[in-house]
């Protein structure tokens, strides 16, 4: 989907300066001296679109950094926007994709990786495209420590079979496999905006953890 | 469900008498040499039903060796007469459940254990029966060597993802995960009884392979 930029744009990003961060030089296994001033564990989320997963998290978490990739500027905006409405100090947002995460966070500088409701591709000629495709898990592999985690939720079945066999042949241990989040006894999670659309509609939403060893 | 015997059970159950092993003793360890009459591998289906599945499988694998537990005799006894009618030599029956498993096979005299369709036990409080709880996972390990496989199939998909998690948490690899086995591009199943009839009716079948180090 090719979007319109939205009015304004250029403005909005630029009063969400302090949580936006554009120049990353220097910043690779520096992000808790030189962003949060702090040695917190830090997450990361793939795709934060609106952000009302990651604020949610960061807002119930001030002792953990997070940082949020989005590369569509349009949804990114409003998800800064909501940072700063909510006076996180905890988050940082990136206009980028998954693919440069090596060259932003060095080995082991990143705790946990959440994938929410990521882009299906479900034609197998785009299998690589999808975020949880073996090429990425070796990314996550880079950049998580031993006993690092992914969460992975999604609302798409053969997104998340693909992915469960993906994670399982690249050896990771799987856990908390639900294959209908909203009607388990999960406690505490935070809906993305997707995910409480497509669940007042009646839609399950599948749900699992991956264990970096 | 308690079932009334079946008319001349006793009498047909001693028709089959070559391939029903009533007598156990000793044959612990000495499968291949006391039973067989080979050193082929040997495989275990943990409740055959009527043995479409098992008698198919010792059909298209001469080569392998089968063994097929049956707690109802009733049924069991059709899977008998089916092997029969088919001349197999490679496939015994035992009237036995899982609990049995380490009495009657040595420490990886098993290479590889089938469960098609076994009883869900829907509530919470039944969970130990369920034939993918830790404490039978603990049995299969004793009998299977490393390397050893445990193939899954059902259709209930609350036992299915019960399964997944207590596979994963017994620290088990998980392979060829399916959510939709008759739609999936796997080659060369066996349908059992149960199967046939559940997926006329359009239900999807659940599949997984799982992998003992």
């Amino acid at each position: 989907m090719r979007m319109h930029p939205k009015k304004h744009l250029p403005e909005r990003l630029e009063r969400c300066g302090a949580l936006y961060i554009t120049q990353t030089e220097g910043l690779r296994g520096n992000w808790g001296s030189a962003v949060f001033q702090n040695a917190n564990p830090i997450c990361v989320e793939i795709g934060c679109g609106k952000g009302n997963f990651i604020t949610g998290l960061a807002q119930r978490h001030p002792d953990i950094n997070y940082i949020a990739f989005e590369k569509y500027k349009n949804v990114l905006v409003t998800a800064m926007e909501k940072a700063q409405a909510l006076h996180l100090t905890n988050v940082r947002f990136l206009s980028d994709d998954a693919a440069d995460l090596e060259k932003l966070l060095a080995a082991g500088e990143c705790e946990r990786i959440y994938l929410n409701f990521s882009d299906p591709w479900p034609k197998n000629r785009h299998a690589k495209r999808r975020l949880t495709h073996p090429s990425f898990l070796a990314l996550y592999k880079a950049v998580l420590p031993s006993g690092g985690q992914i969460h992975f939720k999604t609302d798409n079945q053969k997104l998340f079979e693909y992915s469960l066999n993906t994670f399982s042949d690249f050896g990771l241990r799987l856990h908390n496999i639900t294959f209908d989040l909203h009607g388990s006894d999960f406690e505490g999670n935070i809906e993305t905006e997707y995910e409480t659309q497509f669940s007042q509609q009646g839609f399950p939403i599948y749900r699992c953890e991956v264990l970096f060893d």
